[in-house]
């Protein structure tokens, strides 16, 4: 990304293994990310030409000195930041805040090759190559799918629950996934697009609300006798979306927040008084990676239907226009 | 209270049962809570006189006729929140958020005697009459011990966790006490007053920290490995004291923070990269005062100990001013 707007393909050198704990992947599939959005906005983007794109799944080109237990030819899906699945905040669960935690992003993965640091930490491969079916699906699992998924777990989803989504891109629609893997009795998807609706659907929403903020919340009150969803999960990071999600939560309910959260401040009095737990952050996407290749491999899932466009990578800048412009929910690129 | 600074003991009319779910109790002590604090510097105070006092202790006297478990002659301890202990929000723990909660405190705990609604769901009888010394004890739990207790339990205490506490009021000290009967293994004390640190040293806290602000986490850093403690309790309220728990808390960590929260706002990014569980809020007392009860007639803790001040009632002016200058941790009154 030359500027905000400004997406361009082109040759540069191959990445390269730098620590012996690093490993080159070749790309079959990477996509554009919600988060990629907000700098093509013009938001958050820092005025120097960026390598883009932090989900991938591939196969195993080359492999470190120290690299162990991932091998040459495997394929391997991993999240966007690199852990070492070893020190004491990745054995509780918190991968994405690693104590040598390193972004995969920073070579850009919207490209042919990656290097991947910390492969054994970062890194789970499939039982056997998948079907080029599969892809798409495992593709998921690298980011969309694992930031649903941690938003539910953060919302504390469990069977019979009443869960509330709010925010219906490729995350708010495969959080609704999630809760409905994870047991929810009623999912109520907070959506006014027609298509994302349908999909909203189709993963797992039983209900559909169109009206946002305190009407939202008015909406989602009625459905619970008064009373408030048991989790919320919150999927978009802004101010409105992060009040509706607290308002909407019952006391001693739970709000998971995957979206990023942009100028957000929460008025400390009345959280304090919503007496709502609340956990979010980056998903630690590696925690949940082994249970989601397995359902994806049996077919008991399928996330991937999130990609609703898929282009050569050659047109990625189209990818990101059509996400802008909500004409494509994601956009799957193929190198 | 007339007026910031000006608390009058005076006569009024007895209270009287309204509602048939109404009980009446004679007060064995009461006290001066931190949050009555806020309003004689001046803070909250809305102008008008105001019956003040909100915890209590005391023997039944009279019923209404829909009261059906607690008897007169009781004696009977309950929280500043009336619970029916019935509806879904209460039997999920969050008494203190009941759908037909009611402030006790309205009629003024600083008194002889006290309307108590919804008593069956509210008040708890100790198994006798307890002896007078046990009557500081009991009165703690009434709040200061609960939402220490809460604080512990928001915070997520599990038994060989690094536990540490912003804030060396009442509640801070006893929140001291609750991580140490959590099975916390190390607790670290956030005070740099000399007899506070004492009683904090009594009550369980194995290590002090008198810093605050961000040299305050870096002791805290410093005794972790670098990584934060696994769960903080905040229980001040201001802006700096919440940024000093969650700064001092690990990714993955919680934080449990029952400080009545005043012009704080939480800013969203940080929270997010942060990663930890925030849970607080008026402590649902009620949830735990059969546990606390039942450790106080065992004699297994001494809450009371953060009443340093004992008053007769008609010297209630006394013991906010010794609060207020720091001359006193908490004042107990006896009507």
């Amino acid at each position: 990304m030359y500027a905000p707007g400004d997406v361009r393909v082109e040759q540069r050198p191959d990445p390269e293994i730098i620590e012996p704990t690093d490993t080159i992947i070749r790309l079959s599939a990477t996509c554009v990310c919600g988060s990629d959005l907000w700098l093509w906005r013009g938001i958050d983007f820092d005025d120097q030409p960026t390598p883009m794109g932090h989900e991938y799944v591939g196969v195993v080109e080359e492999v470190g000195d120290e690299v162990h237990t991932i091998k040459p030819g495997q394929f391997v899906i991993g999240s966007f930041f690199a852990s070492d699945n070893t020190c004491p905040i990745c054995r509780n669960g918190y991968q994405s805040r690693c104590a040598h935690v390193e972004y995969v992003g920073a070579g850009g993965a919207q490209a042919e090759y990656l290097r991947v640091p910390l492969a054994d930490g970062t890194l789970v491969a499939t039982s056997e190559m998948p079907s080029d079916d599969l892809v798409p699906d495992l593709l998921a699992a690298s980011d969309v799918l694992g930031t649903g998924w941690f938003g539910a777990v953060a919302a504390d989803v469990q069977p019979g629950n009443i869960v509330a989504v709010v925010g219906d891109g490729a995350v708010g629609l495969l959080a609704i996934l999630a809760a409905k893997q994870l047991g929810a009795e009623r999912i109520v998807a907070m959506s006014r697009h027609e298509p994302r609706q349908q999909l909203a659907r189709q993963f797992g929403a039983t209900d559909i609300v169109t009206e946002r903020g305190d009407e939202g919340v008015a909406r989602i009150k009625d459905l619970t006798d008064g009373y408030g969803a048991h989790s919320v999960i919150e999927a978009v990071g802004t101010q409105e979306s992060m009040m509706q999600a607290i308002r909407a939560t019952r006391p001693g309910g739970h709000v998971g927040y995957v979206g990023v959260c942009h100028e957000v401040q929460l008025p400390g009095q009345e959280l304090f008084y919503a007496e709502v737990h609340l956990l979010g952050g980056p998903a630690p996407v590696r925690r949940f990676l082994p249970e989601l290749i397995r359902l994806i491999e049996s077919r008991e899932i399928s996330p991937g239907k999130v990609f609703d466009l898929t282009l050569p990578l050659d047109e990625t800048a189209e990818g990101y226009r059509a996400m802008d412009e909500r004409r494509a929910i994601k956009a799957l690129l193929r190198p």
